[in-house]
């Protein structure tokens, strides 16, 4: 199987200023090409280690892609340690590159530097993939076998996410095209609703009986609930997809309404999905999600077509003043409680005059209070068919707790929309 | 300076399944303490690779702390090779572990199964550091300057985040109490208003009059502004500190209002350490930024204390039904306006009855209309003393579009706080 390292150099990665984010964005892209990452390396602005790190790389990848370490003010450090591995004696200017640095610094109304137009030099052992988004080009240095033992290629991408995620596109192909791939065939389903462990146990026996060459692998995140993926390595693709298509069929059955898309998507994009075209509408009134909810709500570009928009009532008198909860719904059932979940998803809904609206209200902080204890949440929601109120409960620390009751309230959410659509 | 590198181990990482977030909060720790990272390495599970590449880090680096490959699943491989590269013949239990062990699977209801008793036996050759948030142990293998050619310590940590990061503080006393480390003296401030490059050219003629062994760090963030920290290694701290906080002074003289805090802080943090225990309350409008405002409040342990509520208003229809902005106001000003701002705030103001109110109403998308273009928002806060506007533009995309909003609209409502605390 084809392999790569991925890199990233500068010291504000080593000295914990920034998250390295595109290491994990590049691997899961090769690894959907067919490509195994067997390291990921950060190292700082220095020559030595550089070529030093590079050279080890190349010497046990295929592909090494680096990022990073590519701006105006400290291009030189990089550049020179690609050109000495590289075996080049001089720099040359690449002329699409140039236009690049020309266009951008001037739609942003600033004047070309020299130390803007150094950007556009490459070393001459390499080739250049024009950077439409920035004004480093990515370069691409090729190794012939008596190199390293093997045909191996660099790839070196600037730093700033956006471009260097820009850039993976291209480098993909670029590999594609120079090296022979083992085919691979994924396909996935995003499940909420069932923690990991409970899953597992949940699918045991179909998990059990999947062939010897298909991989099920678990990706569980707080807010998206459990992303399942089935990979085939080698084979016919589409004979492959079509045999990931029967044995997701059967665990459909078994996770039955858990199952909220067949692609990678989010419980908001799910809904948009829904929504989007029906002339239905949406509202939300948030009390311990603080307006978390509405946030992921807006994400979905194209929420303005069904979202109206959300009350977050943090103040038991917002509840009673702006949502008409009765004071006496909150002192006999407690302010975290069916009766207020489901009048706060009522009132809302009335407010805005929406067709559906979703409500929290909960404990997501270390209290409770004599009704439920903290890391509580109680979701209503309410549509043409009625209200439906759930409790969850929690054990997570504040921010974490406010994320999970946030995705388990648009669950429900879909969840009453999807059956509406059934029915 | 006494040198570390940070090794993550497992599969999910290298396969982009797992951002690793670990590593940059460690060497932040470690750099703290005044030692400083080398490397940062990612490779999977297998024994082999493990073993090569942890001895290869000993052999480059005084300290080496590994997270990951310690689940109750994949022990085995991790605590294999740390048992051949540490050359120990056989495991022991670890009583404090299996205490632990049983109080965390009894808390949760669990049984507690032989592969759960397994991660309380570790190598017979390593110290332990008991791990109080999880099952598995937190190892620490000593090398004497024999075997690496110089004294040498690897710690093993779990690679779930939060007891990785809490077992941190336990390593750092460790590293403290077995090497000499160089003293380093470190303080920050946090801005908001400008971007780096404007800020740095701004504040050019005081950077370039630091003496050398003071240096400036820039850590921009999007939510946060600009984090300034000046560090000066060895010396005598207390009289670092005072020469620190003459040059901070010198600087917040040229920075006014821009500077939010001294020391680790968020724009939310801010205002609610001037809101708390001063009776007043905040509430807010939304529309763009569609509840994150409100979110990145209610971040904010204790905000109920001050946060009475807010309106995502993402119709214009209810702006003009909650907030009471005038139909004429929108159909005169655009619905991106000054006007439509300041109607939002002081609706909200008025609705909740709070002491402020801060305001959004922009494009967030690439779409924009006759009155404003794409990447707009009008900020509205009203207060005691009146309302205020004011305008901003970015190019980003949506997401970070909501994010630079939400921060903007923070910071006017922090410097009107301010300027009324002042007054």
């Amino acid at each position: 199987m084809t392999t790569a390292s991925i890199c990233t150099i500068g010291d504000e990665i080593l000295i914990g200023q920034i998250i390295d984010t595109n290491s994990s964005y590049i691997s899961r892209e090769l690894g959907d090409a067919g490509i195994r990452v067997r390291e990921m390396l950060s190292i700082g602005d220095d020559h030595d280690r550089i070529v030093q790190s590079l050279r080890k790389e190349l010497e046990n990848s295929d592909i090494v892609i680096t990022t990073g370490g590519l701006g105006p003010t400290k291009d030189d450090i990089t550049k020179a340690a690609l050109a000495e591995l590289s075996g080049s004696s001089h720099y040359v200017e690449h002329p699409g590159q140039m236009e690049m640095v020309y266009r951008i610094l001037h739609s942003r109304g600033l004047e070309v530097l020299d130390i803007n137009r150094q950007q556009a030099m490459v070393p001459d052992s390499c080739e250049v993939i024009v950077n439409r988004l920035g004004t480093a080009p990515i370069m691409v240095f090729r190794f012939g076998p008596e190199r390293f033992g093997h045909q191996a290629t660099l790839y070196s991408l600037p730093g700033v996410p956006h471009e260097a995620l820009g850039a993976v596109a291209d480098v993909v192909n670029d590999i594609k095209s120079h090296y022979r791939l083992d085919s691979i065939t994924h396909r996935t389903i995003m499940v909420y609703g069932m923690a990991e462990s409970a899953l597992s146990k949940l699918i045991e026996a179909w998990e059990d009986a999947l062939p010897p060459d298909m991989h099920l692998a678990y990706l569980p995140n707080q807010l998206t609930g459990v992303r399942l993926r089935l990979s085939v390595y080698g084979g016919d693709r589409q004979e492959n997809a079509a045999r990931i298509e029967e044995r997701f069929s059967a665990l459909k059955e078994i996770l039955g309404d858990m199952v909220y898309s067949d692609g990678d998507d989010t419980l908001q994009g799910a809904i948009g999905r829904l929504l989007r075209g029906s002339g239905k509408t949406l509202s939300a009134a948030e009390s311990c999600t603080g307006g978390e909810i509405a946030h992921l709500i807006t994400t979905v570009s194209g929420a303005s077509e069904y979202f109206l928009g959300s009350v977050t009532s943090y103040a038991p008198e917002i509840k009673i003043r702006v949502l008409s909860v009765s004071p006496e719904t909150i002192d006999s059932c407690g302010i975290v409680s069916s009766g207020v979940a489901a009048a706060m998803a009522e009132g809302v809904r009335r407010l805005t005059g929406s067709t559906y609206a979703v409500a929290t209200t909960g404990w997501a902080d270390a209290y409770g209070d004599e009704h439920e204890p903290a890391g509580t949440v109680w979701v209503g929601v309410a549509g043409p068919a009625g209200t439906k109120t759930a409790r969850f409960n929690y054990k997570n620390d504040r921010k974490r707790n406010i994320e999970r009751f946030s995705a388990s309230a648009l669950n429900e959410l879909r969840k009453m929309i999807e059956s509406d659509l059934k029915a």
